[in-house]
């Protein structure tokens, strides 16, 4: 009887990268890395398991009853895998917030783990970039990360029609649901929710959601339009909107006007983001392709990051961008390069004879920063070319007897279908040549 | 009263990595990625949880019952942070068994999790690099693991002195056990464990061990201590152990020789590594300080690795080297560099009057791949000189109002206490230039 054998299948929700995924994950990251450290940001992380208790404190409450990846150790701590990078952040600047020169610039690549319903652009685990800025009042820290947000995009090679950023302030969208709509506090919130799905449900739907907390509908809903189709200018028409606010958003603009940002910029009032979480400015970038309109990544600031750990205020501004939603804007504006093996080689082993001269041969070459992958048993040639184009490589070196009795070494391209005699003795040097590395 | 604070702890045999942690991680990691790479091994990854049962069937008995962190999900799945990445690599390549072109050569840096008592160099997450190679039955794979092995090493810095690279081969082993001491089978494997606590017991202890379960001591014990005696050529003497083996494996030292790989290595038929594990040559890598006398890393060829979820087969060798130890040993033999950040600038903010110049400046800079940190509230020269300072930086650019007026920028070295001017037109290549990148 055959015995059971265990399926292939990974944990439902997350991904294996094969090879030929991790090549695209690697890239994807290393360029992330180098445009946030070319601002001056420093790459931390922290454990994947936190006590549960950094969690209850601050996420939502959807995330901690459902989304949680909790378990007691058997230790009897109540942990979980994080679901989000801050409050690990937060805990690690609150334990060393004294010593830090500010202002702190931080960023990771860290994987999350939510208990969610599998679905379009929806993981269980995924990674995500986090990039924060700490202990800088004035608006110019928003300034660097909203420039530092664009640059990524553009340094995959995104054009600036690619993609739209749309900020606002916490400021101004509580000074108009206090002040000028007259809100009591309960139902501030609530309103402010339905105001954030504005754009996914239908007018009738808006309407009806607001009419159900609404004291004065008729009244109150003419102003919630006039207000969603505000501009910086026309903002100033409600008068209990602070002006001093609205003022600091329009220099905001301006400057970033001066330096060329402004393109895909635009204040947007309704943009309301995590609701309990920003205490300011506040941003989102969405995609502008017409078949997939929808938010890339976002941030904001916040006025106490690490008030659960130290009496200390830090003040902060940051955002995340996760991989899933950075590779399905890729894909869809054919950003992604095709990845190849075309600066390195592959050598067919031809006969046991010349086993430890490729040795040789190789280890020098790899010692020069090539990278050379052999074939370990002896089998025809046109077997090993087969194989090495299933590795995807397209240079061989093919080095027999013939090849060591006579000093050389023959490069073959099986792109170009063409092969060319290589000095033995300037090997290294005259295939770097040729690979272009 | 106070609000009761969260501590900042992270979770217990865990470490926090902040940046000048982080610096020192991705360094190294990055020097073992281009080792592996440049043999043409290819980076892959799976999902920090799997199933419990790729962990139930195959892994030691220990880590299922003590050391795993498992749980069941919110669907009623019985899942667990992986352990170790074998089972993953085993699923992940019976999967796609038939479609990979062999030899498969893969590697892989994951973060690992075991419910331990922390201690020296023992941690609850650790990462480890994973190296296998899958479908070459010959010693040639071997050879290359081997070869390799000592080329991260070598990378490092480390001598031929810092290190020994000792090998056995389990058919050697289970011959002497079965055939030369004429043990049964439910004896084999407790002698075996005796054999490998040898180095870290008493002699007495060693003994009375061995008498427990020996039946003829006085004839046995002896015979094992000739057999822990032998090298290659005395081996030969026990007429029960396969000569075949014995051949193969002088055979394999020869070759290591004869491309200069012999100086450290050494058979050794004391070497037993994962007795249910590994099914044919095995190794492991030894510090040689005298201080820290420990194994570094081993490994070994399994038989059969896709045996649990396929029909397949495929045999493979590989190990893997975890990150604590490895720091150990660098520390150890001084191979550890300063890390600085004298490859970028700072540059203080100095009046609000240059701030939009100072933002096209360092767009120019970081865009011909410069990193440049930028203060965002003016403050005084002094106490910007001493934040620089205390960020690690080395080189300043100074751009106030008059540097703007007369199109240069001052380029400060604290380490030096002295200053140039550079050209404003040509600032990124001429500070390319001075910082040598």
């Amino acid at each position: 009887m055959a015995e059971k054998k265990l399926p292939t299948s990974n944990y439902k929700g997350t991904r294996d990268f094969y090879p030929e995924d991790m090549v695209f994950r690697n890239w994807m990251f290393s360029r992330m890395r180098e445009v946030v450290e070319s601002f001056g940001y420093r790459e931390y992380d922290g454990p994947i398991l936190e006590s549960i208790d950094l969690f209850k404190a601050k996420s939502g409450q959807e995330i901690v009853e459902k989304q949680l990846y909790d378990f007691v150790d058997k230790g009897d701590r109540h942990v979980t895998i994080r679901p989000e990078m801050t409050p690990t952040l937060a805990r690690m600047v609150a334990a060393k917030v004294r010593d830090l020169p500010k202002p702190i610039r931080w960023f990771s690549i860290p994987n999350l783990w939510r208990y969610e319903a599998p679905g379009h652009g929806r993981l269980r685990e995924h990674w995500q970039l986090n990039v924060d800025i700490f202990g800088v009042n004035s608006l110019r820290a928003e300034f660097e990360i909203l420039q530092l947000a664009a640059s990524i995009l553009y340094a995959f090679g995104a054009k600036s029609t690619d993609f739209r950023i749309q900020f606002s302030h916490r400021r101004i969208l509580s000074d108009f649901l206090q002040k000028s709509l007259g809100l009591p506090a309960d139902k501030e919130q609530a309103v402010a929710k339905i105001l954030d799905k504005k754009s996914k449900i239908t007018r009738e739907e808006f309407l009806s959601l607001l009419r159900e907390v609404l004291d004065n509908p008729e009244t109150q809903i003419p102003l919630i339009d006039r207000y969603l189709e505000s501009d910086l200018t026309s903002l100033t028409q409600f008068p209990e909107i602070s002006p001093e606010v609205i003022a600091e958003m329009q220099n905001f603009y301006r400057e970033m006007e001066a330096v060329g940002h402004s393109d895909n910029l635009d204040f947007d009032p309704s943009i309301i983001r995590g609701f309990d979480y920003y205490t300011g400015f506040i941003f989102e970038i969405f995609d502008t392709d017409p078949k997939n309109k929808r938010s890339l990544y976002g941030g904001g600031r916040y006025d106490n990051l690490i008030g659960l750990f130290s009496n200390d205020q830090l003040s902060g501004i940051g955002f995340g961008l996760g991989d899933v939603t950075l590779q399905n804007f890729l894909e869809t504006h054919n950003l992604i390069p095709e990845f190849n093996r075309d600066d390195s080689v592959y050598i067919p082993l031809l006969s046991d004879s010349v086993f430890l001269d490729l040795v040789q041969l190789t280890t020098e070459l790899r010692s020069s920063g090539i990278t050379v992958e052999t074939s370990l048993d002896v089998q025809k040639m046109g077997k090993q070319i087969q194989n090495a184009e299933k590795k995807g490589f397209r240079y061989l070196l093919i080095f027999g007897e013939d090849e060591r009795n006579e000093g050389k070494v023959l490069l073959k391209d099986l792109k170009q279908s063409s092969q060319k005699p290589l000095n033995r003795e300037k090997l290294a040097e005259e295939l770097k040549r040729e690979l272009g590395i």
